[in-house]
């Protein structure tokens, strides 16, 4: 059996068995969540990792370095406020090849810089080795709110039948950008500017967790995909409107008849899902109601406005499949 | 300009400028040494990350998957006892192929989290994304002793004229081992096993700052390689007197002729330099006296009994010059 074969869920699911890590009374999140939460004295430390691979996550044809910068410290930055906490330090392992041009690190820093400013992370550290194309691993610690000795998270498996379903912003415009990219569009356009500069929700992550809100997760596969992991984990359904998924003008308009198929299986929104009662929902700024928690086995249906489920072809991306 | 024209060690000063990380109060130690340090609270964390990658840093037709594993974790152990600190948790990112055969993979996380209990580690999480090759990275957290609410660290920057240069262990076992392994020997053989299979020397590096020592830098690239690194951190020279360092009888016995030249520029030996007063370096069992630092600009001496320098063709490792 090869790792295509088991395909990208059935792989993580099986190497957080290997793991075991409930080993430690510190531990309070290991494997299977967005990142990992451990005691640490009085604090929670948050911790995660995401690498992106020259030619599957990026194509340096169609992004400049420090796009790509930007966004390998991004997307880190989402999986902490996924959890609902706040990025403090990462750690960046650069692999290069022999003839990597000084002048695109020079510039890939820039980009891993800029987006470490704007959501006040130090680069601390890092790794730099050698490897036939560019690979660039991000681990990012974070802290986590705390009330009364415990964390405050924002977990994957505290989903409760009757619980609503939000999102941040818009959904699509990333996957919409990339297409664009594909057709020679620049990297300076609204939707190809969101695919290449996510802007992590870390201000609704923490605006989540001080509210009560205990359930949510960051749309980095796609709406379905994403929303499914959540189900999944908390054993329950969703139903999702599609007249509700939030579609930016920009979106309707280049592709009018995908928009919503690009919203709800394009991923990298890194948008976040939140999954909450109404009233502590009310206490997140900016948010759109999509569906709600149903009873029944896990699963996501979306719905057309007279009750018929839609369905695509493609419910998300995997990495090991695609 | 090409990073193979740069070479390794002016690439990562030139990105330690790039970051410049002293942005924050909090970084107590940013790039440059072996890990990075912070203040989180009353704790002081510890993080290093460490890569390796296939072809480059293991041969999978030489190494089985488990002793890859022990090693990728080993490595990251070794940067955090080179800052004195204990290691706590860890995050696994693999880039696999995907081809790659599910049982390597269990194979892989045998080794991991073998090394992962020898060593108090908590594997708390990771990623796995796909690549043409695999590629393994872990990043490590660790804990620094306090003393007076300050960390107790070894530091590449703190030796001083005077002081002793001490090493723990053999040296050149690791790079006879893997003569050998290139040569068709056994992984079960004593050399090879010290190739695989490092011991990071947590218990001397926490030893060593309680007895007050505060300079010290592990042995990945070559003893005179990386005492060169510290001894350029701390502007001094040093002389190490060949007949004092370290050699096991396995590797005497079986490269007899080169068996200094392996010890001195092999590396991946995971020992730890430890510099400081005779007083202090007392205070740390089982160690091997081999040098001083003296004065003048930074390099390192090797002399034989007469006084004379010994020099090697290749001083150590250099990913992208070697």
């Amino acid at each position: 059996v090869d790792v295509s074969e088991l395909g990208e869920f059935a792989l993580i699911e099986r190497l957080t068995k290997l793991v075991g890590a409930n080993a430690s009374p510190d531990v309070v999140v290991g494997p299977g969540d967005d990142a990992a939460v451990w005691r640490s004295g009085d604090d929670f430390i948050i911790a995660t990792t995401d690498t992106m691979v020259e030619g599957l996550h990026f194509d340096p044809r169609i992004s400049n370095w420090a796009d790509v910068g930007w966004k390998a410290l991004a997307t880190n930055v989402s999986d902490i406020a996924a959890m609902g906490g706040a990025p403090t330090f990462a750690l960046v392992t650069l692999a290069l090849p022999k003839k990597a041009p000084v002048e695109a690190l020079d510039s890939l820093y820039e980009g891993l810089n800029e987006c470490a400013l704007v959501h006040g992370v130090v680069i601390a550290g890092g790794d730099v080795v050698r490897a036939p194309q560019v690979v660039i691993t991000v681990a990012m610690i974070g802290r986590a709110v705390a009330g009364n000795g415990e964390p405050l998270l924002l977990r994957r498996n505290t989903a409760h039948y009757g619980d609503t379903i939000a999102v941040t912003g818009r959904l699509g415009d990333s996957a919409g950008g990339l297409r664009q990219l594909r057709f020679g569009a620049s990297g300076d356009e609204v939707l190809p500017r969101r695919h290449m500069r996510p802007t992590p929700r870390v201000a609704a992550g923490l605006a989540a967790v001080r509210a009560g809100v205990t359930c949510g997760i960051d749309v980095s596969d796609g709406l379905l995909q994403d929303l499914g992991h959540l189900c999944e984990a908390s054993g329950v359904g969703a139903t999702i409107r599609a007249s509700d998924v939030p579609l930016s003008g920009e979106l309707r308009a280049a592709y009018p008849d995908d928009a919503l198929e690009l919203a709800c299986t394009g991923g990298e929104d890194y948008e976040l899902i939140l999954v909450g009662s109404q009233p502590a929902l009310d206490g997140v700024p900016a948010l759109t109601v999509i569906g709600e928690i149903v009873d029944g086995p896990p699963g996501v249906h979306l719905l057309d406005n007279d009750g018929n489920q839609i369905k695509f072809e493609r419910p998300g991306w995997d990495a090991f499949r695609s």
